[in-house]
C-alpha cells in the first residue's frame, strides 16, 4: 500500500464535533490520526444524569476504538497533546512528533469559573465523567451526613443544593434534583423530614434559557415552580466559600452545594495557540472554519468563534459542533481535490430541554411547546443520539424502570 | 411506641454476614443499626469482573438503604467505627457514641501484602469498588500505551499481565483477562500484535483451587492452558517493583502489572480490639460465634476465626458468612429470651469457580464436574444471588450480550 502518498488528516479530540469530522473523512483516500486525553467519546449532553444518579458513567461513553473499529483509514490515540507547530505542520504528544498535512482542532471546552478562585476549590461542575461522579458522591453524602445530624440549622443548610446558571444544563439538573428529593430520598431516608430539602437555582439575568422565545422561558419557569425549585431570576451570586452562597445583595444561603452550570471556555491547549482568541478564550476562525495563516488548520466545535448572521456568536452546543465537524471534513476533502472550501451556514435546529418527569420544552421547525410530549420526544431523541446500540437499550431500561418506579439507579457514593 | 424496652443491636459491616444479621432479626422485636463505611453492600464475588470490564460497580453493588426500605426496625448509618468499648457497651463513630445491648461485628477482610512494601505500592487488588476500578483503569491503559510504544521489548513487557494466587478470585481474574485480549482487545486493537500479549499466573503451592478434590484442580489447570493462561505452580513471587517481578529461582518477569489475590487479613478495625487474634489477624471466637468475656459480642465472616470439624479454619467465603449472620441473628433472638447460644456449623455447599467463557469448575452435592455445565450454572446461580431485581436483569442481559457478540461492556479509562 502506498499510504506515504495519502494526506494525513490529525483530529484533535473525540467529541461531537472531531468524531463527526472523522467520519465525514470515512471514504476517503486519506490517512486519519484521532486524538484524545480520554478513551471514550462522552455523550456530555447527559452528563447532569450521572450527577443525580440517573445514569451510569459507561452508559454516556464508548470507546473511541470501538466507534471506529470499521474505519480502516482511522488510527486512535489516547493522550493530551502539548503543543502545535503551525509553521511546520506538526503537533506534540505522548513524548513524540506527528506531522500532519490538516489538522482539525476540536478540543472543545472546559467550565469558567471567571476568576473566582474559591468557586474553583468548593464548587462543582458537569464537565465530564470525573466531575459529574465527583457531584453525585457529595449530593449523596449530604443526605446520609443530614440524616445522623441533630442540630436542626447544619442539616437545613446540608439539604440545601444550590445550582448556578439558568442555561439547558441548569434547568435540568435543578429539574431532576428536585424529583430525586422527592420521590427516592424520601424513601430512602424515613427518618429525615424531606420537606426541609431545597434545590435553589440562580439565574443572573431576568430569564431562564434566554436565547429563546418568551413563552419557552415561561414554560421553563413553571415547570420548574411545579417541581418545588426555587427559581431566583436577576440574582448574581457573589462568593462561595463552601459553607455559604453570598449573593448580588448581600444576603446569604447556608449550603455546602453549589453547581456551577454558569460558564464555559475553551480548552487549555488553545490558551496557547498562536492565533487570535474572542470571548471565553475561543479562536476566531473564517467563515470556512480554518485559521486566515494556516488554511490547513480547522478550529471546530466549542473552541470556536464564529458568529451566525444576526452576529450573535454560535452557542457552546453539540449541534453547532456536528454541524462545522461535517463541514470541516466536506473542506478538507475539496482542499485535497484542489477546490476552494466553502462557507459554514449554521443550521438551528431547535431546543429541547427537560425539567423533570413528563416536563420538558421544546422548539422544533419554528414551533414552541411544553410539557408531556415535548418530555416524550425528548426521552426517544436522546435515546437515538447515545452512541452504540447497547447503551441505547440500557437506557432505555433504565428510564423506563426509573419512570415505572421512582427508583433511581445508582445512588452509590464512591470514593475519590 | 415504647423503643425504649427494644434491645438495640448494632451491627458493623454491610457485607454478606452483616446483611444476613439483619435480616435475621427483621421480625424481633429489637432496634437494629446497621453501619458501613460505603453506603451501598458489594458483591465481592462479581468484583473481578469490574477489573476485567465486564460488569459495572453499580451492577454489582447496592444501596443499603434500598435493601432494607421495608424493615422498619433498622437504621442504616455511613460511616467508620473508631473504636469499641466492650466493658461499657458503646462504639464511636461519626464523632458520637452508640450504646448497644448486643454488638455484631461483621468488618469483613481486606488485603494482606505480608509487609510487602513495594508490592503495596506498585501491585493491583480486588478489595472493593475503588480498586477493581483501578485495575480495570490499568489493564486497559497498558493497550493504550503498547499501542504506541515502538520498542518491541518495552511493549511486550507492557502486554504482560502477572496475577498472583491460584485461589478463585486468581484463576477467575487469569480466565476472563485472556478471554478479554483474545476475543475483544484485538478488535479495539487491529495494529497491535496480541500475540505478544501473555497473562501468567503464579501459584506459590503445588495446586490451584488447594482444598478441592484433585480432578477439578486438573480441570481448572486444563482450561486455563486452553485459554493460553501461563500457569506457573510451585512459583514463589519475591519482588514487585512496578517494573518487574522477580520469582523464588532468581527469575524476572519484565511486567508493569501484577494482580495481588494471594492474601487477606482482618479488617482494621479488628487489629485494635482486646480480643485473643489467630492467624491472618482474624478474632478468635466461640462456637457460638461471640467472644468469650463479652458473650454479647459477636465477630462473623472474615473478620472471624474459627475451626471446622478437621481442626481446619473456616476460610474467608461469602458462603460462611451468610452462615454465620445467620447463625448469630439466631443466637441473639436465644439470648434476648433468656436462653442460651448455640454451636455454629458451617455445611459446606460445594464449589463453583468460573475459568472463562464455557468453562467453570463446581463441586456440588459431592460431585465434582467442569466444563459448559458447570458454567451455565454458575451464570445462573451468580445472578440468583446478585442483590436487587434490576441489577439482575442488568447483569443477565450484559452476559448475554458478550457472550453473543464478544463484546465487553465498559473499557472505560477514568481517572483517578
Amino acid at each position: 500500500m502506498n499510504t506515504k502518498q495519502k494526506p494525513h488528516i490529525v483530529i484533535i479530540g473525540a467529541g461531537f464535533a472531531g468524531l463527526e469530522t472523522a467520519r465525514g473523512l470515512a471514504k476517503s483516500s486519506v490517512r486519519i490520526t484521532l486524538i484524545d486525553k480520554n478513551n471514550h467519546h462522552l455523550f456530555q449532553p447527559l452528563l447532569y444524569q450521572v450527577a443525580i444518579a440517573g445514569l451510569l458513567p459507561s452508559q454516556i461513553a464508548q470507546p473511541v476504538r470501538t466507534i471506529f473499529r470499521r474505519q480502516k483509514n482511522l488510527a486512535f490515540q489516547m493522550g493530551e497533546v502539548t503543543g502545535i507547530n503551525f509553521n511546520e505542520k506538526f503537533i506534540k504528544m505522548n513524548g513524540s512528533v506527528i506531522a500532519y498535512d490538516y489538522l482539525v482542532i476540536a478540543a472543545g471546552a472546559r467550565t469558567n469559573f471567571f476568576g473566582f478562585d474559591t468557586l474553583e476549590k468548593h464548587g462543582l461542575q458537569l464537565k465530564d465523567l470525573e466531575t459529574a461522579v465527583a457531584t453525585r458522591n457529595h449530593l449523596l453524602s449530604m443526605f446520609e451526613q443530614a440524616s445522623h445530624e441533630g442540630d436542626p440549622e447544619k442539616r437545613k443548610a446540608m439539604l440545601t443544593f444550590v445550582i448556578v446558571g439558568g442555561g439547558p444544563t441548569g434547568v435540568e439538573t435543578a429539574g431532576a434534583l428536585a424529583e430525586l428529593i422527592t420521590h427516592v430520598m424520601r424513601k430512602d431516608y424515613p427518618r429525615l423530614n424531606l420537606n426541609e430539602a431545597q434545590v435553589i437555582l440562580l439565574e443572573a439575568g431576568p430569564h431562564l434559557i434566554a436565547p429563546y422565545p418568551d413563552e419557552l422561558r415561561q414554560a421553563t419557569l413553571r415547570l420548574l415552580k411545579n417541581k418545588k425549585v426555587d427559581v431566583r431570576l436577576n440574582t448574581k451570586m457573589l462568593n462561595f466559600n463552601g459553607q455559604r452562597v453570598t449573593l448580588g445583595d448581600g444576603s446569604v444561603i447556608e449550603t455546602q452545594t453549589l453547581v456551577w452550570t454558569a460558564g464555559a471556555k475553551a480548552a487549555e491547549i488553545i490558551e496557547t495557540l498562536p492565533a487570535e482568541k474572542a470571548s471565553m478564550g475561543r479562536v476566531r476562525v473564517n467563515l470556512t472554519l480554518n485559521l486566515p495563516q494556516f488554511p490547513e488548520a480547522f478550529v471546530i466545535g466549542d473552541a470556536a468563534f464564529l458568529t451566525n448572521g444576526n452576529g450573535q456568536p454560535l452557542p457552546m452546543l453539540s449541534t453547532v459542533a456536528i454541524q462545522q465537524g461535517q463541514a470541516a471534513a466536506k473542506n478538507i476533502k475539496l482542499m485535497i481535490e484542489g477546490k476552494r472550501p466553502v462557507k459554514f451556514h449554521y443550521k438551528d435546529p431547535g431546543l429541547l430541554a427537560t425539567v423533570g418527569r413528563n416536563a420538558a420544552v421544546a422548539r422544533i421547525f419554528g414551533i414552541s411547546f411544553s410539557g408531556f410530549i415535548a418530555w416524550v420526544i425528548w426521552v426517544f431523541l436522546h435515546i437515538y443520539r447515545i452512541i452504540g446500540f447497547r447503551n441505547r437499550l440500557i437506557v432505555m431500561f433504565n428510564w423506563a424502570w426509573d419512570y415505572l418506579f421512582y427508583d433511581n439507579q445508582v445512588r452509590l457514593i464512591t470514593r475519590e
